[in-house]
C-alpha cells in the first residue's frame, strides 16, 4: 500500500538504507565553510568565495584561505571541513570575520554515513507503523510498503428487543448500541467492520451465518449466547461446524461468551487446501453492553494483535484503594486513570453492572483483577485494558 | 454529524438521558420471573404461565403463584419482581422446581432508572468521544452530534534540495520526508491536512502564503526559519502582517522556531468581523526531521487540543538514568517507554542530533527535561511527550 496511508498498520518487511545518512556531509548551521588547518594556524579573516545553498551541487573551496557561506541542509564544500555559524561571524564587503579562537574539526557538519550507512537494517518487519516510521519510509523512498492484511470483519446483533439508533423504542425496546460500540473499538485498531442485526429465528439465523463463514475472516456477535429460548448462536455455530474453543468464562462482568475457529471435520479436502482463508474465527458476545466491551479489549484486541504478528505490551496500573471481590471469577473493575509522578494509577469507579453502559464515560479502563484473591489492596499492581488514548 | 463517525472528535454539546436506563426493570438472567411474597412464603414449585422474550410487549403473571420464563433484556412481567436463573431451576412438562431457598427481592432485575433518570446528563460537552461514548450516544438515539470543528491545515515544506519519496535523489538532494511526518501527526489527532512545496524564492513564496492566509486556519512550514540566505518564511511572514509571538525557543534539538496569527494592524474593518475565520495561526519549524517532529507534539498539539476544548492531560515518567545536559536550553531526549509494576519508565535512547530521524525508531517519546538543571538522575520524573499509543 501506499506509505502515506500506513499509520497504525503493521510493516511486513524490513525496511534498509539505500545510501548513507546522511547521504553526504551535511552542513547543519548557517554560516560560513572554512579549512579546519588555516583556522589552527590563527587566520580569522575570510574571503568569500561563493554560496552553497541547499539542494545545489556541491561547490569547491578552491582556495583554502578563503570562504564559502554554507546553508543548512547543504553539501558541505570540497577542501572545507569546519563551519562556523553566522552568529559568529561579521560579513562585510565580501570579508568574513571570525569571532571565535576554538572550534573543533568538522564542527556543525552532519557526517555523511553517520545516523545509517547504506544497507544498514532502519525498521524491523512486524513493526507498527507510528509517525517516527512514515518519516523513514519517506526518506529511504519506500513510496509503497507491505503490511499486515487486516482481516475482513462481521458485526452481528442480535435480539428482537433491538430498534435502530435514529428510531424511537417502544416502552419494551432498546436501541442497537453493541454493533456501534463493536465498529468504533475495531476502527481504534484501524480495522474497518460491517454491521448487520438477524432476526432470533434459528433458521434465518443458520442460513446468514453459514454465509458469513464463507465471506469473512472473523464474525463478531452481540447476544443470543446464553441459555435463553432465542439464544440459537451456539447451536447453530456447532450445527455449522464452528468448533467450540471455549464458552463462559470465569469472569465478571461478561460470563457467557464463546469463541470457535472451523473444526476440519467438516472441511472437504479442498477446504483443507484453503484452510488459512476458511479458518473464520468467530467471538461471540453477551448481549450486555459492558460485557461486549470488555470481552472485545480483553479477547478481540489480543486475538488481532497476534494475528498480524505484534507483541502484545501488558500495561498494568497501580490500585488507588482496597477492593474486596469475593466470587471465583476474574473481575474487571472500572477505573478512572491517572499518570502521578510516573505512577499509573487505577481509581476505581462503581457501576451499576454488566448493563451500565453510562458508568463507561466515568472511567478510562478496566482493571482485570485475578480469580484467586479476595481482597485487592491499595498499592498493588495489575494489568489494565484502556479504552482511551493517552 | 453522524454519531458512528464521531470517534476521537470532540463533542460539543451535552448529552442527556432520554428515557431511564434501564427503560423497564429489565431482566438480567435467563430464567423464571416470580413473585418475592410467594417464594418467602415458602413455594418452591410453579406452574408455568408463558414466556416472556426480549423485544416483545410487557405480560402479566395472571396468578402470583405461577411463573413466567423470561428471556435476558425482557421487560420483567407484570406482578413478578425476583428472577430465578435457569441453573437453579429444572422444568419438566411445565412445572418449574426451584432448587434455592433464599433469594432477595428484585434478584436478577436491572430496575428501571437505576443507571440514569430520564434528563440526567450522561456525557458533558468538551468530551473526546472514545467507544464508550460511541455506545451511549447509540442508545439515547443521538444520532447526529456537535463535535468540534476541525481547523483547515495547509503543510508547506521549503527548501530546493528536496525531491519527492517516488523520486532518486542526486548526491546533494534529500527525499521530502517532514510534510509526511506532519500529516501523519496530525492524522493520529484525526486532523486532515494539505500539503505543498514551495521553491526557495521570496516572491513565489510570498504569494502563496497570502493566498494561504485567506484559505486556512492554520499553517505548517518546515524549513526556511534560520538564519540562511534563503529562509524567508519569517521575513514574508511579516511582512504580510502576521504577528511574530516567538521565534527561537531555547531548546534542543529545534532551536529557531516561529509561531504568530495574523496582526489586527492590517485588517480591513470587514476582516475584523470576520476576525475568527482569518485568524490563522502560524507554526513555522525548522527543516530538521527532529525538530519538527518534536515541535509538533511540543507547540501545535497543545494548541490543538486548546483550541477544540481538551484540558492537557500531562503525562510524566521515571528516568531510568542519570543524564547530563549543561547548555541553558529545554532538551527534548529520545527515550524508550515501559510499564513496570505500574511505573511508566522512560530509558533513554542516545540519537545522533537533530537530523537523525532513525533514532525515532528506536524510543517512543521525548522527555522533557527543563533548562535549570543540568543533572538529571535516575528515579527523578519529566513530562513526556509521546508519539506511540500503548
Amino acid at each position: 500500500m501506499s506509505f502515506a496511508n500506513s499509520l497504525g498498520r503493521v510493516l511486513k518487511e524490513n525496511i534498509y538504507a539505500d545510501r548513507d545518512f546522511p547521504p553526504f556531509n551535511r552542513v547543519s548551521m548557517d554560516g560560513i565553510a572554512i579549512s579546519h588547518r588555516v583556522f589552527e594556524e590563527g587566520q580569522r579573516v575570510y574571503k568569500v568565495e561563493g554560496i552553497q545553498a541547499a539542494g545545489s551541487e556541491q561547490m569547491t573551496l578552491s582556495n583554502t584561505q578563503n570562504c564559502i557561506e554554507v546553508m543548512t541542509g547543504a553539501v558541505l564544500p570540497e577542501n572545507a571541513n569546519v563551519v562556523i555559524p553566522y552568529e559568529q561571524t561579521v560579513i562585510e564587503n565580501g570579508i568574513a570575520k571570525v569571532s571565535i579562537t576554538e572550534v573543533s574539526h568538522f564542527k556543525n557538519i552532519h557526517k555523511k554515513g553517520k545516523d545509517k550507512m547504506q544497507g544498514d537494517l532502519i525498521i524491523s518487519k512486524n513493526t507498527l507503523i507510528s509517525s517516527a516510521e512514515i518519516g523513514i519510509l519517506a526518506t529511504v523512498g519506500k513510496s509503497t510498503v507491505k503490511v499486515a492484511k487486516n482481516p475482513k470483519v462481521m458485526i452481528v446483533s442480535t435480539g428482537d428487543e433491538l430498534v435502530e439508533v435514529n428510531q424511537t423504542p417502544k416502552d419494551f425496546q432498546i436501541r442497537r448500541s453493541n454493533v456501534h460500540t463493536l465498529v468504533s473499538l475495531l476502527k481504534r485498531k484501524g480495522i474497518e467492520s460491517k454491521t448487520t442485526h438477524i432476526t432470533d429465528n434459528k433458521e434465518i439465523l443458520k442460513q446468514k451465518i453459514k454465509g458469513f463463514l464463507e465471506d469473512y475472516d472473523v464474525l463478531l456477535f452481540s447476544g443470543a449466547v446464553s441459555k435463553g429460548k432465542f439464544d440459537f448462536v451456539p447451536e447453530v455455530l456447532e450445527e455449522l461446524g464452528v468448533e467450540k474453543l471455549f464458552h463462559k468464562v470465569a469472569q465478571r462482568p461478561g460470563k457467557p461468551f464463546w469463541f470457535g475457529g472451523i473444526a476440519t471435520s467438516v472441511l472437504s479436502e479442498q477446504d483443507v487446501k484453503n484452510r488459512e482463508k476458511n479458518n473464520t474465527i468467530v467471538f461471540a458476545f453477551p448481549g450486555n453492553p459492558i460485557s461486549t466491551f470488555i470481552n472485545c479489549l480483553a479477547y478481540f484486541y489480543p486475538w488481532y494483535q497476534k494475528s498480524v504478528g505484534l507483541k502484545l505490551n501488558e500495561v498494568t496500573a497501580i490500585l488507588s484503594e482496597d477492593v474486596i471481590f469475593k466470587p471465583n471469577l476474574t473481575y474487571f473493575l472500572h477505573v478512572k486513570l491517572s499518570y502521578k509522578f510516573g505512577h499509573l494509577i487505577a481509581t476505581p469507579i462503581r457501576g451499576n453492572g454488566s448493563g451500565d453502559l453510562a458508568s463507561l464515560i466515568d472511567a478510562d479502563a478496566f482493571i482485570q483483577l485475578p480469580n484467586d484473591q479476595d481482597e485487592f489492596k491499595k498499592g498493588e499492581v495489575f494489568p489494565i485494558l484502556s479504552y482511551r488514548s493517552f
